[in-house]
Parts: C-alpha cells; structure tokens; sequence
C-alpha cells in the first residue's frame, strides 16, 4: 500500500513537474524583454512640435505655434531613428525632411557610426538634405547602378528595421498616404542588413575608381586593334 | 530496497517526460504550418518568362526567347499573388506592370474578390492598368483626399502582407531597386487590413455623392444669408 502511494504521488509530481516547465517556457516566451517588436505606422502624420524630442532634458518648453505634447506618427518615427545607440545605416530614394536631417546630424555629433545610400539623381534636387549630411561629415554614397535606388528603409543599431513607402520628405510625412513597418523580427531585419551592406561595397567610389583603372588599358587596347 | 528502486524509476521518468514535453513542444511550434511566413524579396528581377505561372498546366511548353524555368524575385511575387483562393486587396500607387495585371483579372475571372485602390492622379497616366482592371469588371477607387496616395501593398486572402517600396511598374520590377516583405505575422497583416477597409469606406463614391448632397443645401442657406 506504501509503495503504491509512493507511486501515485511521483507520478503526479512527474505531470506537474511537466505542466509547470510547459506553463513556465509559455510565460517566458511572452514577458522575454527581447520579444522583437512589430509595428505599423501609417501616415498623413498630424502636424505638432517635436522639439522635445530633440531636448527631451530642455528647462525651457518650446513657444512654438504648433501643437505640444501630442504623439504623432511622425514623432514615434523619430523617436525610433533617436533611439540610436550606436549605428544608422539609411537607404532613402529621396531625403528632404528637415527634421529628419535634424535627426541623423545628431546622431553623427553624437558619435555613432551613420552611413547614408540616396539615389544618384535625386540626392542633388532643390531642397535634399544629402548636401547637408555632406556637409556635417557624413559619409554619403550614391547608387549609380540601376535606373532608381527606389529603397526606403532604415536599420538602427544592426537591429529595429524602419521600412516602408515613407520618402523622408515632407510631402511624405504630411500630406500623403504612407505606411512605415518597424520591426526586431531577426528574419526581417538580417535581409535588409546584408543589402545594405552589399549597395555600400558596389558603391564605393574607391572600389570603383580602381575598377575604371583597371578597365582603362582594355579600352586603350581594343581601339589600338580597331 | 524495492520501494526505493520504484521511487527512482519513477523519478527519472518524471524528469524524461517533462524533457519529451518541452522538447515535443518546440518541435510542434518549429514545425506547425500556421508557423507566419516571412519573406523579404529585393529587385531588380532577372529577366525570365513567367508563362508558366499563369499557366502550370498547359501542356505546351513556352517558346518565347526568355529564358525559362528560372525562380526570380518577380515570380516569386508573382505566386504569392496568384496564391491567393479568396481575395485580393490591393492598395498601389502606380500600377502599369502588365504581368502584375494580367494576374488581377486571372483572380477576379476566378470568382475572387478583388478590390483595388490607387492614386488619383497616377491611376490616369499613360500606360496605367486600372483602366483596363476596370474594363474586366475589377472595383477599382481612387484615393482623393491626399496629395498622393502613395502605399505599394497587398492583402493576400486576409492573411498575407505584400508590402515595401515596389510600385507595380516595368521599371520598379526589372530597373530600379526595390523591396518587398512578404509575410503572415497577425501583429503585421491587421493594422493594413485595417487601413485598407479605412481607405476603402472613404473613397466609396456613393458615401462621396450622398456627403455632397448633404453638403449643397447648407451652401445654398449660406449663400442666401450673404
């Protein structure tokens, strides 16, 4: 009778022992801090200061005529590019948002590494910020082997995608129908990684300076056979 | 020494059914095929027939100078698309891409629901496809209330996200570089399910006409009062 009790009451603490290592993986899947993040903004954007996004520790609150306090799309936009610790890579067909620029000034003065990929033709319209970044010491490189760099995405900290229809214009953040996808999912963001990193080396005016040398005597060669 | 023996047994078996537990657990979620798809797809496409897709089939093999049996971004595309059994909603900026049309009309020819939303403006340049998804009987609306309505995303039977930086064009597909996200993440496919029956409601022209109605009598007595 001993020995089946004994029995009964460790088989019992062998289904509770199972349950609760189930249960407890369960709760750990949904409270690990490093559940990726997924999110979808959509944008018109309302229109509203975001000053104190630039100065969060400022004593003195803006006096400006927009509206304060007020989380917009655009702010939560910003909010991810400044949350930034150590990397920005950026690759945006068309980049005139001056706040924006604000943004990725900042981010270099405060030392982290920001590299930019812009289209050829329209880094250099009226109004594009690229000759600011330039300008800020930036290091900018512009795609020159298709028809468009038509991309719009961003990867902070080699971890939060920032991707979507969104041109960093203003037209864009104000007045069209947009949508952004920011998200941690690592199956999402590695992809956009590597092809970050693969328009950067194909655009590297070293890389192809050298390819125009080495190409150089081949053209001289073949016109000396004409 | 007996009770002890069965104690010990029990015990280990405690512990190998909680293993097997856990163990079978995370084999069900690696494995289960409602596991979300999550796919990233850069272009520019290769170039290659796509014949087959529409027509897996048919008993003649294509004889176009393309080359065939190739797996490119574009019919990788292609096939989420055409993998649709009950619907597409389809919410696009600029739609000129003759391939991507002729598969919009396969799927309304097969009874689905197609709905499609596009950019004022653009939806009446040369060479746009609504005019032709609109002569095939496919409900097309047209997004007024912004400078442009500038999204570049589909819904898959309610479940599966397209959506990225690719406008449906020859030169997005084949020329510049783009992307798309392909996936079935709940937390990713419902905010644009969402804005999609958003837009979709805003641009009814009959809730437009009947807004009008509504409207006149007011300028009228306005009018009146001056």
């Amino acid at each position: 009778m001993s020995v089946l009790w004994t029995v009964k009451a460790v088989g019992l603490g062998a289904v509770a022992l199972s349950l609760s290592v189930e249960l407890l993986g369960w709760l750990l899947r949904r409270l690990r801090p490093g559940r990726p993040l997924k999110q979808v903004i959509f944008f018109p954007s309302e229109v509203a200061c975001v000053e104190h996004i630039f100065t969060p520790t400022s004593a003195y609150p803006c006096s400006c005529s927009l509206p304060h306090d007020v989380e917009t799309s655009f702010s939560r936009l910003l909010r991810h590019i400044l949350s930034a610790s150590s990397s920005l890579d950026l690759c945006v067909f068309s980049f005139s948002n001056m706040d924006l620029s604000r943004a990725v000034v900042a981010l270099h003065s405060r030392g982290l590494t920001v590299r930019v990929l812009s289209d050829k033709d329209y880094s250099a319209i009226t109004g594009s910020q690229i000759g600011v970044l330039r300008k800020a010491g930036i290091c900018v490189r512009c795609e020159s082997g298709a028809v468009h760099m038509h991309h719009k995405f961003a990867v902070v900290d080699s971890r939060l995608l920032i991707t979507g229809s969104l041109n960093w214009t203003l037209t864009a953040v104000l007045h069209n129908m947009e949508n952004i996808l920011v998200t941690e999912e690592p199956d999402l963001v590695r992809p956009f990684i590597q092809e970050f990193q693969r328009l950067w080396h194909n655009n590297d005016p070293v890389r192809r300076h050298l390819a125009n040398v080495v190409r150089k005597p081949d053209r001289v060669t073949a016109r000396t056979r004409d």
